[in-house]
Order: C-alpha cells, then sequence, then structure tokens
C-alpha cells in the first residue's frame, strides 16, 4: 500500500512538514494549496526538495467550487484551473483535487455538470494533468460518492475521475459496499479519516474533529476492503483536520500519522481476510497489496508497575502500610521490589531522567505477552520507540519502547502462576508479612499531555491490542477531566488514560496537574484498609457529605454505611455488581488506590471521581 | 433584580466559590449538589459561612429523573428526595430543582405525571420545601417549559412551580412571548444562560458550550423581557456549563458573570421600554426593578495607542520609517508622541510594569468618547477595574481601566477635527515632514489569553458598546487562531480579538505567541509603501506564491499584480470593494499595518492572514 499524508495535517512550515513526512517514512504527500502559497519556496524548489526527500509529490488540493455555475463564472474558473494546471506543471504534479461545488454553485442539473466536467477535463487534458473530482459530505448539490462517480463516468474522459474520502462518506453514512463495484479506473485518488462519531453540524466537525485512522469510531477496515475490491492501487492518503495536530510537534504528529496507516493496512488485510466470500477470494488476488504486522493476542495481565523517586522513603512508607512486603534490592540495580500476592511494584531509586523533577512519579509498566519478541517486533514496526534497558549476564532483558507520554512499557513473558522469573535478580527482603496474597493490579491510571492524547489511544490499540472504550469527562474543581478506559478482553488489563484539563498560568500559558495512580484489586476491602490504618496509612480524607448522599441514592444497610465511613471507603453499585474502593494520599505526583469488584461490576466508581479529584485539590491548596 | 450564579459556573472548591461570588456582589447562589457532595463543610457550616459572606442559599440542584417512572422507582425517588428536604433543611435552603427526566422515565402520560409531582410537592410540604420543575431540553417526554407549566398548574400545590432558565427554552427556539401569560405565582426560579448558536446536540452544547449573558447569541434581553412582564419577582440566576470557565481564575470568572448579570438587567430594561406597547406600560408597573446605568454612544474613534518598552529604538526607527512625525517628548512623563495625521502613537519608555518582559507590546488604547465621565462611570459599574494615572497639575487626566488582557482602555475627550487637546503637553519634535496627513488608525489587534476571550467580548460591549462580529478562524503554522472583530457602527472603531493556539511545552505545559498590531489607514497605499522603503522600512516579505495566486483567483492587471509584488503588498476584493495592505517585520510582540480601503470593502483581508501567520512564523524560527 502506498502511504501519504496531506500537508494539512501537520503544523509547521512546507518544508518542515515535507521534512517531517519524510522521516516518519510516507511514500507521498498532498499539498494542501494554502502551505505552498505561504511558503517562500519557489514550486521548482520544492519540486527538488520532494525528491530529494524521497517523496513523491501525489495530490494538489483543493480547488474548490467549479461546477454547477453560469457560463461567466465557468470562464473564471477555467481560467483560474488552468494557472493552477502551469503551476502543478512547475511542481511536477500530475493530480488535482476539485470539489463538488459548496459556495457558488447555483443551477442543479447533472446535464450541466457533465458538460462542465468535460471542459475541465479537457483542459486539464491539455496540461496532462488528472482531475480527482469529489464529493464533500455538504456539497450543495453533489455530496455522494456514488453521483459523483457517476457524472465522472458520463463524462468519460482519461483525465477525469473520483477521489474517495473516508470522511466525506461514512460521515454521512453512505453505504461503502458499493464503492467494490466503481470503475477502478476512475477511482484517482483515496484519501482516509477517522472521527469520533459527533452530532454536530458535518462542516465544523470535518474542519476541527478529524483524526487519524484507529483514534476515532468510523469502519475504517471496511472502507479499505472495498477499496482494494474495488482494483484501486494508488497511494491511501491522510486528510485530517484536526485543531490539535495543527498545534502539535509536527514530527510526532507526522509518526502518528504513519503509524495510523500501518495499522489502517493490517486491519484492512484482516477484514479481507474475514469476508472472502465462498468461494474465498484471497487478499492476494487484488492488485494493492496489504501488509501484516507481527500478530500478537491482548496482554494476559500485568507484570509489574515501576515508580520512580529521588527519595523513595514516602513510596516504601505507603507500600508497606498497604500491606506490601519488602522483596528486596536489585543486585545490580538501584531499584527495590515490592509485593502483594502477584502486585509487584518497582521502585527505581535511580530516577535519572526525570524531565518534570525528581518528585516520585509512573515510570514504566509490565505487561505480560505471550511472546515478548514478537510484541515487540510488532511496536516497532509500529513505529514505537525502543527503550534500551541496561542489563548484566544473565538478568532478564525486557523489550521495551516508549508510549505517546514517555511512559515505558515493557513487555513480560506472562506466567500460568502470575510469578515473575526476574524477581529472582532481587536479594533478600524484609521479613514482612504480606497483607493481602491474592493483589492483583487491577488497573493504573496515566495523565497524558493535552496534544498527546488521540496519539496514546491508537498507540495502545494497535501496538498492545487493547480496546479503547467510550470516554467519560469527569468535573474536578480546576475543570473537566477526559477519562479513556483501555481494556483488554478479559479485562486482566485496564489502564486509564486521563486527559487533565489545562490550568493558567501568569503570562497566558498554561500546564496541567500529573496525578496518576495505581489500584491493586483485593478479596476483602475492609480488612485490607482496617490492617492498612493499623499501619498508620493516610487515607484519602471522604467528606461526611459523600455518605449522606451516597445513602440517599443507595439506601445502604447503617452498620455497612458506618464502616465504609468510618475507613474512607467509596461505595459504587449498579445492575451487575458493587465496587468498593479507598485512596491514599499523594507521594509526590503518584498515590495508590485498593479496590474490591463483587460481582460483575466492571466500572471504575465514576460517580466517585469527583470527589477524588476535589479533595486532592483541596489537600493540594492547603499543604 | 436580585442576582444568583449556580456554583457549578466555577472552578475551586465550595468555600472558593462562595468567596468570588460574595467578592463579585452576588445577592445569592445555587448549590450545585456535586459541589456541596465534595466538600469537607457540614452543611450547618455552609449556612453560616453564606451569612457571614451576605449571601441567599436560593436553589439546591439539580435533583434528576424523578417523574414519569413506575411504583418502585417512585418510592426510591420519594426516598432520595425526602434526604435531600432533610439536608436542606440543615442549609437553611428552602427551594430545589426538579429537572423533568431523562434517564429513567418510561411511562409517557401526563396524568401520571400530576400525579407523581403531587405526592413530591406534598412531600416538600412537609419539610416547608418548595420544588421548581424545569423542562430539561432533552427531557425525555417533558422539554418545554409551557408543557412543565400546565403540570404544575394541574397538580396546583403551593409548594410545586417551575424554574425557567433561558438555554433549555432558547435551544429548542420555543417561543418566549408565553411567559408573560404564566402564572408568576408558579415561576419558583429563573436561570439565565447564553450560547453560541452550534448545530450539534443540544446535551453536549449545553454542558460544554453556555457562556454568560452576552457573550453569546441568544436573545436574552427579550427573554428578561418576558420574566418581567410575567410578574417574576425571585433572583436571576446564572447557570453556566463552560469548560474554560470550570478552569479559569474563579474570581475573575466570578465578576465576569456578575458583569454579565448588570449588563442583562440594563438590556432587560431596555427591551422593555422599545417594547411597552400602546397604550404603553412604563418599566415601573412590573414588581421586579431593573436598575440600568450610565449611558454612553459609541466610541467616536482612536484617540490613540501606547506602546510600552525598555529599549524604544526599533519602535522609534519603523514609526519614523512609516511616514510618522515624532511630535516630542511629554513635559513630565517618560513618553513621547508620534503622529501621522490624526493617528497617534505614544511610545512609553517607562515600561513599568510589562509581566511578559521588557519587549515593545500594546499597552493602552485610547478611545474618543462624548463623555469621559460618563463612560467611566458606566465601566466601573460593571466592574472594570480602575487604572489609576498620575499626572501633574495643568494635565488632561484620562479614565480608564484594565481590560480583561490588562491592555489599558482610556476614555478621551473626542473632538470634531480628530486632534487631541492633550498633545499640547508634549515638548518639540523633530521636524520631520510627515508622510500622510490623512492617516488614522483603522484597526488595533490583541491577542487575547485563551481563558478571557468570551470576558473580554462581553467587556467591550458592555464598556464600550461595541458590537461583535461573527467570528472568523485563521490557519496558521501553529495552528487555528480565532479572530473576533468587535466594531462601533460606522466604523471608526475596529477592534479586533485574536485568540492565538496554544503551543506544547515541555512538561505538558502550553503557552500562547502574543503579535499583535497596530493598523493605519492612508488614502494611497502605493505611495506610502513606497516612501517607507525609501526610508528604509523592513517590509514583511510576501512570498512570490502568493502572487501567483492572487492572479488565478482576481486575474489582476499585470502591472498592478507586479506593483503589488515589487511592494510587498497584499491584496483582497469583494463585491463591496478592494484593500490594499501591508505589514512591517516585527519588533518585539509588535508590528505595524498600514491599509487602503477602496469602495465600500469592510474587511481586514482574511485570505490573507495566513500568509502572514506563515511569514511570521517562518521569521521568528529562522531568527
Amino acid at each position: 500500500m502506498r502511504t501519504g499524508i496531506a500537508t494539512v495535517c501537520l503544523s509547521g512550515t512546507l518544508k518542515e512538514k515535507m521534512q517531517a513526512c519524510a522521516i516518519a517514512g510516507f511514500d507521498g504527500i498532498e499539498i494542501f494549496e494554502q502551505d505552498l502559497v505561504t511558503s517562500p519556496l519557489p514550486p521548482e524548489d520544492i519540486r527538488k526538495m520532494a525528491a530529494d526527500l524521497g517523496l513523491t509529490l501525489d495530490l494538489y488540493q483543493p480547488f474548490r467550487d467549479f461546477d454547477s455555475v453560469p457560463g461567466d463564472l465557468l470562464a473564471a474558473n477555467l481560467r483560474r484551473a488552468g494557472a493552477k494546471f502551469r503551476l502543478m506543471s512547475r511542481l511536477g504534479m500530475d493530480t488535482i483535487l476539485v470539489c463538488s461545488n459548496v459556495a457558488t454553485a447555483s443551477i442543479d442539473s447533472d446535464d450541466l455538470r457533465v458538460e462542465q466536467l468535460g471542459q475541465l477535463a479537457a483542459l486539464a487534458g491539455d496540461h496532462g494533468v488528472k482531475v480527482a473530482y469529489e464529493a464533500l459530505a455538504w456539497g450543495k448539490f453533489v455530496s455522494d460518492y456514488e453521483h459523483a462517480h457517476r457524472l465522472v463516468t458520463a463524462v468519460d474522459h482519461p483525465n477525469l475521475g473520483t477521489c474517495l474520502d473516508s470522511f466525506h462518506i461514512l460521515s454521512r453514512n453512505w453505504d461503502t459496499a458499493p464503492i467494490e463495484v466503481l470503475d477502478p479506473a476512475k477511482i484517482f485518488f483515496v484519501q482516509v479519516a477517522d472521527a469520533p462519531k459527533l452530532a454536530m453540524d458535518v462542516l465544523s466537525w470535518s474542519r476541527h474533529y478529524r483524526v487519524f485512522p484507529g483514534e476515532g469510531q468510523f469502519e475504517l477496515a471496511k472502507f479499505m476492503g472495498h477499496v482494494v475490491r474495488a482494483g484501486y492501487t494508488g497511494p491511501v492518503s491522510l486528510e485530517i483536520f484536526n485543531d490539535v495536530f495543527r498545534q502539535s510537534d509536527v514530527e510526532r504528529t507526522a509518526v502518528d500519522g504513519m503509524r495510523s496507516l500501518i495499522w489502517l493496512e493490517e486491519q484492512g488485510a484482516k477484514w479481507l481476510d474475514a469476508n472472502a466470500g465462498t468461494p474465498a477470494v484471497p487478499r492476494r488476488r487484488y492488485p494493492m497489496e496489504l501488509a501484516t504486522l507481527p500478530q500478537v493476542a491482548e496482554p494476559a495481565g500485568w507484570n509489574f508497575a515501576e515508580v520512580r523517586a529521588a527519595d523513595t522513603t514516602g513510596l516504601e512508607t505507603v507500600l508497606g502500610q498497604l500491606g506490601f512486603g519488602f522483596d528486596g534490592r536489585h543486585r545490580t540495580k538501584d531499584v527495590q521490589l515490592w509485593s502483594m500476592g502477584a502486585a509487584r511494584v518497582v521502585i527505581n531509586e535511580a530516577a535519572p531522567d526525570l524531565a518534570a523533577g525528581s518528585a516520585p512519579a509512573i515510570a514504566a509498566l509490565g505487561f505480560d505477552v505471550d511472546s515478548p519478541v514478537i510484541a515487540a517486533a510488532r511496536a516497532q514496526q509500529l513505529k514505537a520507540p525502543a527503550v534500551p534497558r541496561k542489563s548484566q549476564a544473565n538478568e532478564e532483558v525486557f523489550q521495551g519502547f516508549a508510549a505517546p507520554d514517555s511512559t515505558e512499557v515493557f513487555l513480560c513473558q506472562g506466567s500460568a502462576d502470575r510469578t515473575a522469573a526476574w524477581t529472582s535478580e532481587f536479594g533478600e527482603g524484609l521479613d514482612v508479612p504480606a497483607g493481602g496474597s491474592t493483589a492483583v493490579i487491577d488497573h493504573i491510571n496515566l495523565a497524558q499531555p493535552w496534544q498527546h492524547f488521540d496519539e496514546a489511544v491508537l498507540f495502545y490499540t494497535s501496538a498492545l491490542a487493547l480496546q479503547p472504550q467510550p470516554f467519560a469527562e469527569v468535573p474536578s474543581p480546576t475543570g473537566l477531566v477526559r477519562s479513556q478506559v483501555m481494556l483488554s478482553a478479559d479485562r486482566s488489563v485496564r489502564l486509564v488514560l486521563n486527559l487533565a484539563p489545562l490550568i493558567q498560568q501568569e503570562g497566558g500559558g498554561a500546564r496541567t496537574t500529573y496525578q496518576e495512580h495505581i489500584a491493586f484489586a483485593v478479596d476483602d476491602l475492609v480488612g485490607t484498609a482496617r490492617a492498612a490504618r493499623g499501619r498508620g496509612l493516610e487515607f484519602l480524607q471522604i467528606p461526611a457529605n459523600y455518605y449522606e448522599d451516597l445513602d440517599a441514592r443507595f439506601g445502604l444497610d447503617p452498620d455497612f454505611l458506618a464502616t465504609l465511613q468510618d475507613l474512607n471507603l467509596l461505595y459504587d453499585r449498579d445492575a451487575d455488581g458493587e465496587f468498593l474502593h479507598f485512596y491514599t494520599a499523594t507521594v509526590g505526583s503518584v498515590f495508590f488506590e485498593m479496590v474490591e469488584r463483587r460481582g460483575g461490576y466492571d466500572g471504575y466508581g465514576a460517580p466517585n471521581a469527583p470527589v477524588r479529584h476535589a479533595v486532592q485539590y483541596d489537600h493540594l491548596h492547603r499543604s
């Protein structure tokens, strides 16, 4: 599959965009007209730079408001088109995107459109240019890709074809199956974009909220499957209008985009395999070849979590109070191991590269996978930056890479009994009795930088096969927190990505606060809390008002309610079961949560999250 | 008019919110349930704190999903209501908001609703509580305020009335006129919210995009007029769900909200005066008294603009090259005066309080007004913070206040001949010939902090009688720039508020860049540009690609096009006329623009703005 991206997806100048696209590994680019018009580079220099960078210039776009106009406007439009065709010749480009008319269309006649598109095709032919006509979702008279294709077929000129854009098709819920029966010789270009399903006017949706494939909710694998079965062989190119991408680091965003196409290619291949029909038509029968990636199953569980700190005293205290046992220090590295049943926490004392300071912070996640090598190979192909891990002879070497928020992700060999071989590298610990031998890591909650949230969703989806759930918005005293759960199917891995609100700073800037946490599941939360209190744990203090409201909502048994309040426990209930949990006070930017799931409860106590945010904020402000 | 605000409008803890509301001058507040549930304060303490702060506790809200349910759910809902009624008694509150059911309504029967609301009213009566039933715009069976009022009327219980919320009414385009014929004894509460007109699902619109009155596009003056004519006498209270307000400084946002109610009160009074009917019913005939403000006309023009810098050399050079004459130094202050016709620029050398550094920046705007004293009195009543201006005897004292972005706004006595008396306080200048004696300030473009954009719109609307125009979004290499023009009716004052995109910083933070500019209008831009070039002015360099595109779009006369390109002029044309303009290079965070308007052209060359942003960005990155 030939990969492409429109320059409008990225921040910076045309030169910066092109360089970033080359680094990210795209085959070609679409030049968005405004990027050229605002560039100091002459067209000949752009052409040479693209060649030097190994990028083809696949599409000049957009040419707007051509068809369905009266004669005088048509003449002006043809003159305008001629100027662009001459420019394209200097750029060495042969395909231009012409959108169905939005602003100046005044005559609704397919005969007239065929006649006018025919004139455009003839002019394009004179300049050796191919016109890819696209039905915009909000085109005045032409908004359906099949309609556009009928017009193109009626014109029947070798220099006129269509452009298929997944956003324009899927935002209108047009059926994608008929793509297969389009004349492949008339499909000049394919653009792909994903989007969250929003109930808003389609123009605003398109201009601000598109995301890279895999970051939204469109059925793009199916779309790709139909495109391949149609016999299309040209570039598959990203055209994403996204407010955040426009503001983000250009190289990061380009890599994010490239990852989305690699993932989409695989998803398309899978769709073709799963929908091969009877008799089955093998994927390789089609002219476009879709590459696949090393295949991995979703992770089987958490192997460990790692927290870093310059001063580890606070962490050690809290873990001990929670009932974790100290399993010793590593024989060659400055790290400690603490555990409680299968819940393992590594405390890294080295903290060599803490960009955000030396306060305790979650630094790494270890996932149990079937084959760390295959999983690492997949992540590598998805452009995940590898993390070097120093180790001595006879020590287990983890395959690892960096997530978009810089958290290190390690791929570990899982085991049926939930033990980990690498723990033998740790020396003798203290003889502390474990408080809850059945504990496991229930979920880990990471704060994401505002400009990399969508990227993180795609990263965990594509590299680790976690499934994004519908996101929630939780009120906090400093704004709404967007919370996105990523799950393995059997719930053994629950990763929560939080987008903390920006808080204003002097001088017009903004920052986010980064409280993250690790939650451990136990069988007996009340017992765990009592024991922790006995060891002197500082609980997050839950207001009395919360318990009154809880009682109003659920009508709880008075003794049970008193126990909850006495121990600062929070409670939730739904049709599937019950949830009990408590939080520790925060150490640096990390805190811990203990949870007990009763019955089939599958949530995270979302109604209690505002209480947690408010109390933490209050505590932060008072201290 | 009694003023109120719901705590959900503001950031922070309940205590911080209440304190901010008291400081801003509200009469009372609505307690949003979540703010109470998450607060460590016992209800009795909240009650006492409100009393100490001089705030009444007007409404407990919201109570959700009560009506249209089967019997078992009704029993649970009544139990839940009882708990809240007891809580209200501890808070000393007598009114609760009950929303029409969204989530659990399953039986669509008005008879059943009357029966169930009747039971709720009876229970409320037992506790001395009044229930204000509100039709949510997205209520499952009840979404129209007249429907809610019919139900309440049918129940006919003294403890049951309705709540009118302008958002729920105007978002659905319900006719507001019938408000007048509602039974005033049954209107228990009125909430007001404004909003931009967005085409999206009404729930998302409501939860994220509400703004304070005057910051959106709803017809709130009319709504207020109908409420007053209905005979309502209770609080008029803000209930604004806004993502940015939730993140902003609580005291600033509270003042912004208070300003919006003061403004709304005046607008309501004006609407009543203008719609008194025949025979006229004077406003004072109605039970609710609406206060008005000192009346001002829109400003007649720009008096001056002030730029501050620690090192003024760069500014002096550019102004001289543009053709401005140096009119001398002030006799007691460290400021210089430069002018070109009626365009006056004050360069302030003192720069004592430049928070963002000492680079040149726009510091103050002077507006010509009919009566500076009346205008200042109005601004004062609208809670604009006054700016002290030091002056000696015999010097003109400007009335001034600080705009939301900290720019100082001065109210000056205008004159028919566009001169300014205060210029006589300046000593002798250089004998430099003025380059364009007819120049005036055409517009001034200020960058706004992201969290105060809506506040700024209301500020200039209410304090200076400028009219907000529909906003535009301009692509730049670092993101979309939101651009909001504020106009006087005769266009003698054009103020452009720009919301620059946030740019990511290390560690997850963000900042904005603040390039601002002053544009001067002349009669002969080509001549002005030639003369400036002769004096060595550094123009913003416009790419050749721009001129090719200009020609493709407009088919310009080749000589004219060559002149434009030779002089780095930009060009735009529409049905009303033509626009020529050029930009200087940036000095500190300020640059200048020279414009020539031909015919009735009323814009700002918006199609050229991306070029300007791209070239400035490129220049910033290279230097």
